[in-house]
C-alpha cells in the first residue's frame, strides 16, 4: 500500500502549497482521494499515469477538495481516455460537472460514473476480490465523508512440500489456503494450520478530512493501520476549529489513540503556522506514532 | 500599458505550462483577461495584488480559459476582499460560479456582478474616464469574444509659458487642453495649436482566443496596437486548425497584416510542437513585427 500526498494544506492553493488530494495504490488499484485545484498538474509532476486512475472518491464539495476534478475529467477526455471512471462524492457533483460540460460543448469519450452519497450511515461504496471502500460520516460545515479503504483479508499461504510430504491430493490446496482442515490420501484428517501459514496481514487506511473532533468515527476506524487525520489547527487556535468545524493536532492525536491506530499521518494544515512540526509534537504528546503528510511525500506502509 | 502573461498553452495544464491568462495593466486598472486552471497561483507567483483585479473578462467556456475562476472568487474571499469584482463572460457563467459557491454553503463577502455576454455584433461592454473596453466576436466551437482595450483619447498638453505668453485667462485652459481655440484678454483668437501639443498617442490591445481565421474581425481592431491572437497550430497542421476551429500562425499574421496592426503577439500554442520558434518563423513570412507570448513573460508597450 503507497499513499502519495499531492497536496494537504488548506483553503487556497499557494505557490509552494497545494490543496487537499491524494493518491492510494492498493492491490493494483490507485484510488484519487479529492482533487483540489492543480491536481492534474500535481499528478503529471509525480509521474503518475492518468490512465491508472479509475476511482476517484470526493469528501465533500469545498473548493480545496473538488475545484480540480473538471479539469481532471476534461483532460482525461483530450488524453482520448477510454477506461471508465467511477466518481464517489456528495448529491450536486454530478450537477456541477456536467454543467460544465454542457457549456462547453462538451462530452466525455468514456463512460462516467457519478455515485453521489447521501447517508448519513457508514456505506460500503466499493468492493472488488480484494479491496472494500467504505464512508466515514464526518463532521463538518457542509455534508462530508472520510473513506475507509480496507484490503480483505487473503488466503493462507500454502507450505506445498509440507502437503505433499502429508499426501494431501492436490484437488484440496485451494481449500488449504482457506483455512479448511482437509483429509489426506489415506483418509486421515490434517490439520490446516500443519500446512499452511497465516496470510499476509490485510492493511486498512483511513481518510478523515475535513472534521471536527468526532468520536463516532472511532468504532468505524478501529485498529486502522493509517489515520490520515485533519489537523487544520494547533490548540492554540482551538476557538478557530469549533466555528471553521475542523480539528486540531491533539484531538487528531486522541482519536488515533481511542481508535489503535498504527499510524497517525497529519494533514490540512492551515497557512498560518510557518512551521508544521509544531503540529507533530502537539500530537505526540498523546500519541506516538505520528507523521506529517506534506506535499509531494510517499507512504509505503 | 504592461501585458502579463500567466498562461498561454491550449488545452490543458502541464508542469510547465499554463492554459490562458493574462493581465493588462491600463491607467490604473488590472484588468485580468481568462481564467485558466491555476491562475490563481500564477498570479500569486508574479506578485500580482489580488485586490487590484476588479475586472475579470472571460472569452469562452471552454476549461482551459475558465476552470480557475471559481476558485479564484472563493479565494477572493477567504482573503476578507471587500472591493466589488466584476465578471464579463458568456451566459452560463453565473449559473456555474452560483451552483458551485451553492454546494459549498458558501457567499461572498464582496459584491459580484455577472455581466453575460450573449451578442454576435461586437459591444461596449466597460467604459470610465480613460478607457473602453469591446468585445470582438469570434468564431470559435462554442460562443467566444474577444476583447478590445482602448485608451480614449488623452487631453492635450498645455505649454503654460506659451498660454500666459499668448495673454490667455487661467480659466480658459481646460478648454485649451481639449482642443478649442480661445480668445484672450484682448479679444483675439487665439489658434489651440499655438498653446498645446497634441496628446499622448492613446494606445489599444486586443485579445482574440481562442478563433479561427475571421477576416469580419479586421475593422473592429483596426490600426490596434498589440494584437494578442491565438496560433494553435501550423501551417502544416492546417486542416486541425479548421476541425478545431482554431488559427495557425500564417493566419494570425494575415489578420494583423490586413488590420495594420503595431505588434502581433502569438500564443495559444498546441503542446504538440516542441519549439515554439517556429510560430514566430511561420507568421514572420507575412507580417513583420511578431513577438511570441510565453508564461510569465511582460510586454511594455
Amino acid at each position: 500500500m503507497n499513499l502519495t500526498i499531492l497536496g494537504c494544506y488548506s483553503a487556497t492553493p499557494r505557490t509552494l502549497n497545494n490543496t487537499t488530494s491524494q493518491v492510494l495504490e492498493i492491490n493494483n488499484h490507485m484510488f484519487l482521494i479529492d482533487c483540489g485545484e492543480g491536481t492534474q498538474v500535481q499528478l503529471r509532476k509525480h509521474k503518475i499515469k492518468f490512465n491508472r486512475i479509475k476511482h476517484i472518491f470526493i469528501s465533500h464539495l469545498h473548493g480545496d477538495h473538488f475545484f480540480g476534478l473538471v479539469g481532471l475529467i476534461s483532460t482525461f477526455r483530450l488524453l482520448t481516455r477510454e477506461a471508465d471512471l467511477h466518481v464517489y462524492g456528495p448529491k450536486g457533483i454530478k450537477e456541477v460537472v456536467i454543467l460544465q460540460m454542457k457549456l462547453a460543448d462538451s462530452w466525455t469519450n468514456y463512460n462516467l460514473y457519478f455515485h453521489e452519497l447521501t447517508s448519513n450511515d457508514s456505506e460500503l461504496i466499493f468492493e472488488d476480490e480484494k479491496v472494500e471502500v467504505y464512508t466515514i460520516p464526518l463532521n463538518h460545515r457542509v455534508y462530508t465523508n472520510g473513506f475507509l479503504f480496507k484490503e480483505k483479508t487473503g488466503l493462507r499461504k500454502l507450505d506445498v512440500y509440507a502437503a505433499e510430504k502429508a499426501e494431501i491430493n492436490q484437488a484440496y490446496f485451494r481449500k488449504l489456503t482457506q483455512g479448511f482442515d482437509v483429509v489426506n490420501e489415506k483418509g486421515v484428517l490434517i490439520s490446516n494450520e500443519l500446512v499452511t501459514k497465516a496470510a499476509a496481514k490485510s492493511k486498512s487506511y483511513a481518510f478523515c478530512s475535513d472534521t471536527m473532533y468526532k468520536e463516532d468515527i472511532i468504532p468505524l476506524i478501529q485498529n486502522t493501520d493509517v489515520l490520515y487525520h485533519e489537523s487544520t489547527f494547533l490548540e492554540q487556535h482551538s476557538h478557530l476549529a469549533k466555528k471553521t468545524k475542523h480539528a486540531t493536532a491533539k484531538e487528531a492525536a486522541s482519536i488515533a489513540k481511542q481508535a489503535n491506530i498504527g499510524t497517525l499521518l497529519l494533514g490540512h494544515y492551515s497557512t498560518r503556522y510557518n512551521d508544521i512540526g509544531k503540529f507533530k509534537d502537539e500530537a505526540k504528546e498523546l500519541f506516538d506514532n505520528v507523521e506529517l503528510a506534506e506535499d509531494g511525500k510517499s507512504f509505503k506502509f
